[in-house]
């Protein structure tokens, strides 16, 4: 019997998780929540996602458009055995409540605090640390891409500390909150938060992070200084990643100059909505100095975090007991690959 | 028999032209041409675009990056009954005397001179012109999206005049050359080339443009002021743009508020490379004032030609003699619809 | 003996027209308000302009950041003739009454509107109207730069009637709001409020407008076409020009290519902030067909209504009959001259 | 007698020291070189700065324009003592022979190597390597500003090593070449050449750098992380810059968000251009965590140079034998302090 999955929230993260677990055959997506009927809420009803509305007074003004409401959150919380909490953050904290009340496990996404879910996942670093687990936090965009390069480094050859920049873009591409125009902002609170959140999955590394904000918005680019345990050479710190999922080698040989490329790139590579889900790494701009290694990795804030969300679905409901097979079924499904 | 198709060029346009033929039932992709190997040129070689090179010296470098080419543009197009041009502007000039000498029909691109190819084709509009012509040339993104609102509104609710202001971005997603990064740019000549551009198709309209670059990526905008022949209601304009096809309406009331709102709206649409094909229309942007209308629309310089090429092809092959059969094979196999 | 002035509000247009009035040898500045101790107040301080607070308890932040406070905007209202409100747009209507009781005259931005004040303001085109007036609005950046080359043009060519397109900056440059980042937004509320507002001092005229906001943050550009009343010209448009005040010529010619090379321009002109007060028309931009003229200009958002505030104090104030003489003073000081 | 000196190249760089130059009382400015007619060769002249063309053949088109031309680049010569080579990046090698043969120093910028000088040169660390020099090459804006903040504070507390990563401007706010509009880019080439480009000056220190480009145009911004060789806290870091010339702090709780609001600062200032000529550290961005430092400085790529050039000259023509005191004088003359 499959896994019945609801979404409690249809945005940037929300409507890519809900495609993902409606393409597992061994999960169910039994419907999204949505609160106004906006044109995403017509996508949602398009693809036909359930809609659900977080509140009974918001069903009118979709019926008014046409768009059928199947119930409100609490109806959907009656008809599934886990959510994802896609809100934005801080927003999950309030719905923990009603989610334990309706007995329902639930996942929550990098913008809630570590202590709130207990667990924060990755799937390769972690996997065993949200099996059965009630509550389980997916980490943030860039602290997936951080753990994601560096926690295979730290296994096979040893990470003595790391510093990061953060190059963060300012808005997603629709948002029209934005940043400044024409402006470079710098995170003053030092150092960020990037770091303690790494250690959230691995509390025994050292990082330093900070991070300035720009005016793009496709991708975060991280710049990272990793002082190793031994002398290596950039060939074995490509071996590295090339043998571990959702790290994929780009090159500025082949054209690929910056983060626009790579968005380029991945709408000829065919996926759902040309998202990128693996982190991006230069292979042309990786370079071990004696100890000292340097790479730039680039993030795609908006997709990165989906397939761990569906393995942390797998992690906590005991579909799957090894994290390896999650991945690539996960993977496989949605079309990542080397 | 399958027409036997070759794609001269394989950037923003040739690349999903290519995949655009690749997917009709009575066309043949042969081929496309490549001068250097990029990313873009092993997309092709994955998507199972056999590649050709402009020049034979050019093949060493590609088969030193494992990628097989086929033979050089000449052997290409002894193989084709018609070569679509997606070279830069200005240089399908430069090849039509070889086209003309393997005795290949050729399509061209909006860059070249309305001159070089003697029809210049939009598929709603004058699809009967590029009747088994010899060359045609595709107008450009901005003279495509101008004819398929323009057209239709003409002739069935009659045009005394039009002034268009074209928003133009400054630059492809991917191109580094760019515009300047933080300005507007006027274009001095005037009337911009947009106007006498769109009288190639209707020679009858009078028109005229001005228009101004911006820092963007995504589409052009255009400010369209249109003196009508009679009265009319702002309801009656919207019916003539629901009955024609790749005309697209959006609204701001949906959260449609800009050009990267658009752009979300088509990745969520799940069509290749996440393009809008379509004019989109504001319909909450359309105001009737006496006799004139105004409304935006925007343009997906990348894609919205597509189409058109498909259907060029059809009519200089004399593949199918009804337009709006064409129009629909077209855009059913590309995913195109109200 | 000097006219006292005061100044609500020391944001973008605040803090120049404080500096400005100090320019004047008729006039004296008593002091600006500011809520918050800011790097402005600090200059503000530094600059000798007295300082004071919107509400009582805000001094205390000032006084703990080592910034004297001479007292609060009642204080400043007793001691002053007349207040430049330069408060943010709408919140001028606040502090009307409070105006009022005090006894003291009010120049209001163009973002009150124009039923607030009575008067809309523009110094060449209807200086006599707020003579001795005791509230005037000084209408938007926008309206201004309309203003200033559609009256002498109608004045001295007849216009039949206007329609622009205005290409707007997202944001300005300091403001960390912003538009969406890589987004070209219509305003869809057609036409736009822009001509009704021309409309305020030049009633006759008929003007339709439509906008687009841009990701860029220097200047406003204005894509203009007027049907004239009589075949003419360009070298006679120009001439109208070259001989009003407040209107520059610039040339792509000389490397004016946009609004960053204007703004470029303006550094080197050496003026306060860099500011360039005059409305920009790209003479090599200049064209007429038939009786139809195009034309592109560019509005620096900041400033070009600095110096109308200036005439607009000496009108109501009735410091001097002649407003050629008021503009010709006001220009002199501010260092903005053909 | 004063110093004659003469700058060939009159663009970003050599339109700033020319006036700078023209402020001092123990230089006089006899000439700058400029090869087209442009508005800025319309201001040199408007300055008072006498024009002289690169070769003979460009006077015509300035004679054309009513621009009078004083002579060559070789009648400059024979009226100088020192050229100032602003000239773009790799001219200046081209150059060199001409100023041997002409018999007069030359100044360099940072965009031509160290060899070809042979002395690198920062007026704070190493005013006395350029003594009586005949060639010497003031470092790049980026250097400047590395050194700026790292010289003083390896003098006093000592550094150990230095990590950092230059999140640069794409392009100056003129510029039309631009970087791609919505992209970082990172500079793959690893190390960058920042880090040797400081050891030039400070050949002992140990530093490492990475580079990302972003589509702004207002400044560079440094995330630095500088390893101690002792226990330090955060007010003897701010301690060592507040002692320093050109190092200036700026603060987040006073408004300061990032480069757009400096940017908007500098003019308040009420500088020539609005110029920011000292290096802008976040004073609540510097963070200490046991041995290692943080911190974020912003650097204005058109400016920071300029005061370098002045005391270079001053150096080279052994005018002022103390660094401090020719800093003081080049300080107060261009409105810099603290």
């Amino acid at each position: 019997m499959k896994v019945r999955v609801g979404i409690n929230g249809y945005g940037t993260i929300g409507k890519r998780v809900a495609c993902a677990v409606a393409a597992q055959d061994d999960m169910e997506l039994i419907g999204v929540t949505k609160t106004r009927p906006s044109y995403e809420a017509r996508l949602a009803s398009a693809e036909g996602h359930p809609l659900y509305v977080a509140q009974q007074e918001q069903a009118a003004a979709f019926e008014k458009d046409g768009l059928k409401v199947e119930g409100t959150l609490e109806d959907l919380l009656s008809r599934v055995d886990i959510i994802v909490d896609a809100t934005p953050g801080g927003v999950g904290e309030i719905y923990k409540d009603l989610y334990e009340k309706a007995g329902v496990k639930a996942i929550f996404q990098g913008g809630e605090e570590h202590g709130l879910a207990g667990v924060s996942f990755n799937a390769y670093a972690n996997y065993k640390e949200a099996w059965g687990a009630k509550f389980a936090r997916v980490v943030s965009c860039n602290t997936t891409g951080l753990v994601r390069t560096l926690f295979p480094l730290d296994k096979i050859i040893g990470i003595e500390k790391v510093s990061a920049t953060i190059v963060r873009r300012g808005a997603d591409p629709g948002d029209s909150k934005g940043s400044a125009l024409n402006s470079l902002e710098p995170s003053l609170k030092l150092p960020t938060h990037h770091g303690p959140d790494v250690q959230t999955i691995m509390p025994w590394i050292g990082i330093t992070t900070m991070a300035v904000k720009t005016p793009t918005t496709l991708m975060h680019m991280h710049c990272i200084i990793a002082d190793l345990k031994k002398e290596t050479k950039e060939r074995d710190v490509l071996d590295v990643w090339n043998n571990v999922p959702r790290v994929r080698m780009v090159s500025g040989k082949h054209g690929i100059r910056g983060t626009a490329n790579i968005m380029d790139y991945a709408k000829d590579l065919n996926r759902k909505r040309g998202d990128f889900m693996e982190i991006a790494v230069w292979q042309d701009g990786v370079r071990v100095v004696g100890n000292t290694l340097y790479y730039y990795q680039a993030v795609h804030q908006e997709s990165d975090v989906v397939p761990e969300n569906i393995d942390c679905i797998r992690a906590m409901m005991k579909l799957e007991p090894d994290a390896m097979r999650s991945i690539q079924k996960t993977d496989k499904s949605l079309g990542i690959g080397k």
